[in-house]
């Protein structure tokens, strides 16, 4: 099935919008995980990281559609680091959630196809390399750089999230910087906007999304506006300020068109808990908050929620 | 040693400006290796592609400063794959070349720390992990993407090469768009710039360089102006169609302060090559070729060559 379906099918078989960021740092394992772990023992860190994805995705994989590999945490490991992000995205595809790589990678040529076939061309049953249903990707190459990953992704009904405004202070100094009239990201949403033609799906939504920060709900109403047919991922909920309260301009009418990531402030909610069953609930219960506080913004701007 | 000083020494004790692109795509493989390798079988494919990087690091360590992996051939195998850039990164290093992942990373905060302990915090001796002397970094997002990296790369004497310009035709698109009168990719270089005080070694170079096509001969002379402390890295002499004689421009007065870099002009010269040793020999001699056509541009220019 189209990507795009996909996610709106997931959106409302579980009437959430919420992502959870696998960003398994090791000072965000719950102390049974965390306790004496040696980082000059890559196997052992490995073993805890494995363990605590398998926890958070147990424990959330009913408020959420789709878990957020954040590829750096996985590489400071490297090829065990990656066996984990492998073993993970198979653990979450089982689970019945989504996988979204997020791995901000981009570039031109034959180099982007062997991204693309890295990220996309594995199916969970291999059991070998890297299982992803998106990936995000950087734009700044140009349409050389987008293309091969949007070819790719339309050819297997995968999904690509190009960073369009990210949540950062300093993501103003170049991404707002007035280009021929507007801030330079509205001329990476245009190539998103152009790219996209002849890659919708049944929904209406295309498999080229974007990535919007929730810390900037003014630009995020404009993009909304500039590419209506986009997935919007929406991360910066939580613990980089933004909230969910305001993640409603990030949405079509009728509640569809947008994922909101969270990670830090969801798999860290069991950081200070003194087992794993009462980790596992805290973050499964900060997963059920961030869902229930979408679809308040969501009913309370008088669009669908729950 | 400080990471521009060991470009540098480099550079003068081998007399070359060459780095080998390690993009080892399966179609460049000697035949020898090449025959009869399935897609489906990771471990087989991933012991070619190691035999193969140790053959073009045997046959051009003597006439190049440093390889350059470029990351997705090597995450396109999953962590077999990462397992091959890992063994390939320690060989290189033995061999005494440098050694630049080409990863061109980019985020925020502890996920660009991550990234960061991923390429800078592992020394060959650990024998796990990437190790690497150099990764190339994406600054769409600004400051907050690209501290992180250069305070690792002063801490631990790395380097980074941010992509300033990129060597592609669409490249024009996003890179020269006009803002506040100059092209996109000048308010990046004076990103670069700025970051930089403070991370010059002996040789008066940065240990934060900037990426700048081949193919774009004009703005590589005005990006040497702007960031004269920057050593770039100048990709796209060969089968993207720069040439060694227009590299002078990229170089100061006295021959330093850029590498040049080729992929499969060199490390697919033994294509169709009938025994390894042959693959070898041609493999060499394009390496050696390089040197010495960039080495005549300098001379010619009435700079320091051979």
């Amino acid at each position: 099935m189209h990507f795009a379906d996909r996610v709106c099918a997931a959106v409302s078989a579980k009437d959430s919008r919420v992502v959870v960021g696998l960003d398994p740092a090791p000072d965000l394992l719950p102390p049974p995980l965390r306790n004496g772990l040696d980082e000059r023992d890559p196997a052992a860190v490995c073993a805890a990281l494995l363990a605590f994805n398998k926890l958070v995705i147990d424990r959330t994989a009913e408020f959420a559609v789709a878990v957020k590999p954040q590829l750096a945490f996985y590489e400071a490991y490297g090829s065990q680091g990656l066996a984990v992000l492998e073993e993970t995205n198979r653990y979450a595809h089982r689970a019945g959630l989504l996988v979204i790589c997020d791995g901000k990678r981009g570039d031109i040529g034959s180099t982007a196809q062997a991204y693309a076939r890295a990220f996309f061309a594995r199916r969970p049953e291999d059991g070998w390399g890297i299982f992803a249903d998106a990936l995000t990707v950087n734009a700044y190459l140009g349409t050389d750089g987008l293309r091969p990953f949007a070819d790719a992704a339309r050819e297997r009904e995968k999904g690509i999230f190009v960073l369009v405004r990210t949540t950062n202070p300093s993501s103003v100094e170049l991404q707002d910087l007035e280009a021929g009239g507007a801030p330079f990201h509205e001329a990476v949403a245009g190539l998103v906007l152009r790219l996209s033609e002849g890659s919708f799906g049944q929904s209406g939504f295309s498999c080229l999304g974007a990535v919007a920060g929730a810390t900037f709900p003014a630009a995020g109403r404009r993009l909304r506006q500039l590419m209506p047919k986009s997935i919007l991922l929406v991360p910066g909920v939580g613990a980089q300020g933004g909230s969910a309260a305001d993640t409603g301009v990030f949405f079509t009418p009728d509640g569809q068109g947008a994922l909101v990531s969270a990670s830090r402030s969801i798999i860290g909610a069991g950081a200070n808990a003194g087992s794993l069953a009462e980790a596992g609930a805290a973050i499964g219960r900060e997963a059920m908050l961030l869902r229930d506080g979408i679809n308040e913004a969501l009913a309370s701007r008088g669009g669908k929620g729950s």
